[in-house]
């Protein structure tokens, strides 16, 4: 089998992520590797902490990223903070809550699950139930942005409900953290893992999780060793935390230099003007996708700017169009996962993404693939319509 | 805090890893990331799985690059293969060996530790003498290469004496592969993992693993499910298995990158010349040590040439030698771990790193830092007597 270098083509990334990365994080990566117990190199691991302390907005001294992808930051929360024989509510909405529904299992715990509509918002009110009828329940557990559905949650009134009712949570913020607002500290979010290749414009490989207080406590006082010794946050810790590091594992190097690179573009950009841009390209991509007669899976007050699920036209085969738009405009769009594949395309505007650029080639070229397969489209009214919406903005 | 890009300094890195990435690597990171579902990473993935199949020597179809560190290779490694109330033997001579047995208790097993001293490998005899002892055990762990200690233990010997008492064998290759034989066929290996950032010439974050036969069929035999969500084969071969890929998780695209073209390199240069590359080298390195007057822990049969435990000389502070060679020439050397801190250090002369300008960086730096010391060696010896063992190789 003959084998050459890898040369990728050059995608324009609108899917669920990984989303594109700036060219600055990319440059960032392919810096010299150095130790990962060298003196530069420990001195950009507090760096790296602080700017994740400023996008989670939180002082949480337990804020790093796990050397994995999202999955490991939730299987990180998760093992650390069930324990065999733990009671604990998860919200499922879609994907992701069944994932969590597996770790606690896998943990030993007890699920008690909390079922909303895919596309739906977790409903507060049958967490609220939920709680009553199991005052035994240590935790709860859910998705703030649903990325499997473009749902966003109500993370600070589920967090209000579990606190009142003596339980932490466990929140995944992977599609959330630096495109919608994610107020670790003012909600009280007692456990939060994120990831790099969504709303960071990262490369995908990294989970950054923070834990509060609480959550630490609870880890202290657990009965049980953490089943996993990699995840185990007591080890981990001696590697992150201040004074004398300890050696736990090889840390991805260069993985970190790209996510300190992309932190630093936050920061300079400044988080709250970032949300600010993922909600305005979202608005414009909204209105010109409606201008053509395409409408979205989510109502309105419950949609993520950073990803928009969209309704397919009747009739149309969307793979086909994925495809067609992949071979002539190198534009990745996503599926539709379980019971919204093939209904919905999943368009991310996340991170280096999210830019009006990428709104007028993905409207563009989805009224040029969608009109050569004979889809019933409004044509020549989308970039007006998005046009508009800039201007409200 | 302000807070700028991070420049990191140039490095030569001969510590025990991450090891000198070659640019060729670097830049591979650094391309346009893509979709983890795109047709082109897909056939990208395809061609990895057969670049790890030949430096692992094997045709075990599952063979993959774990996302994340060594450390996630060695816990995959034991959640598929270790159900609770399993006897486990771990051989252990150095801090690996350790790090195995905590796998397996994490994992509900029994460990029946083999001991054998810092510095010497694992002797068949006390193997031999332990499965006789347990006949119920139902797998053998042991370090092919201790990157604590730079020895190397025969696996092919106690692969042997573990499969004549019925046992499978977990073999940590992390320093082993690429710089010194690792046949998993011929050995009869089961399971077997690696790390990218030794001789590979690799960034860390990566870990190769490889499944024979009969470790497949015993994690298919199951009685329980496995304990990691995040590492559960039957998952991760949904993604990496042939056939249609189903999502796991968002695979880390740009380190993929990375380790494609670290393996094409090897494969350029073939996987047996690499291994006489590290030899070579490694005796030029001793050669020259010993001119100095500077001694090795292991003796010469147990030696890996790609990491070299090296006797700290009398009366020298052996933090600040590391400490002035990094300031002066950008020179990393390992420090000694556990029982052996402060008596040795940790020459790695691993992949990329595997130079004679890097043997005699090492020797010249090393000879100047330990003048300026005042300490007690031979000068001017040297290079000469690196020069004789390359003419002898």
């Amino acid at each position: 089998m003959e084998i050459q270098s890898f040369n990728p083509p050059v995608r324009t990334l609108m899917g669920p992520g990984p989303s594109d990365v700036h060219p600055r994080v990319l440059a960032a990566m392919s810096r010299p590797t150095i130790g990962h117990l060298d003196p530069a190199f420990v001195a950009m691991m507090d760096e790296l902490k602080v700017l994740l302390q400023e996008v989670f907005r939180t002082g949480n001294p337990l804020t790093l990223p796990v050397s994995g992808p999202g999955s490991v930051g939730m299987e990180t929360c998760f093992v650390n903070l069930v324990e065999p024989g733990d009671k604990v509510i998860v919200c499922r909405n879609g994907v992701f809550g069944g994932r969590m529904k597996e770790n606690v299992e896998r943990c030993g715990g007890q699920a008690v699950m909390v079922e909303d509509a895919w596309g739906e918002p977790v409903d507060p009110e049958k967490l609220e139930a939920a709680l009553k009828a199991n005052p035994d329940a240590r935790l709860v557990a859910f998705v703030q942005a649903e990325t499997s559905t473009g749902v966003e949650s109500d993370a600070r009134a589920l967090a209000e409900l579990a606190h009142r009712h003596d339980c932490l949570v466990i929140v995944d913020a992977v599609t959330a953290l630096g495109g919608s607002p994610v107020l670790v500290d003012e909600w009280g979010l007692d456990a939060v893992y994120a990831g790099t290749q969504k709303c960071l414009s990262c490369t995908p490989g990294l989970a950054p999780v923070t834990f509060g207080e609480r959550a630490v406590e609870a880890i202290r006082l657990r009965r049980t060793p953490v089943q996993s010794w990699f995840m185990d946050l007591n080890l981990v810790m001696g590697y992150w935390g201040g004074g004398k590091r300890a050696y736990h594992h090889t840390a991805p190097v260069n993985a970190l230099y790209a996510l300190h690179e992309a932190l630093l573009m936050v920061r300079e950009e400044g988080v709250a003007n970032a949300w600010a841009r993922h909600r305005h390209n979202h608005e414009a991509l909204r209105a010109g996708l409606e201008a053509m007669g395409i409408g979205m899976l989510v109502r309105p007050e419950a949609r993520l700017p950073q990803l928009n699920a969209v309704l397919v036209p009747d009739g149309v085969d969307e793979a086909a169009v994925r495809a067609r738009l992949l071979e002539r405009f190198n534009l990745e769009l996503g599926a539709g996962l379980g019971e919204l594949a093939g209904k919905v395309w999943r368009i991310g505007l996340m991170g280096y993404a999210s830019r009006p650029e990428n709104v007028y080639t993905c409207l563009t070229a989805l009224e040029s693939v969608l009109g050569e397969m004979g889809a019933h489209i409004t044509r020549g009214a989308a970039v007006a319509a998005a046009d508009a919406a800039y201007r409200e903005a």
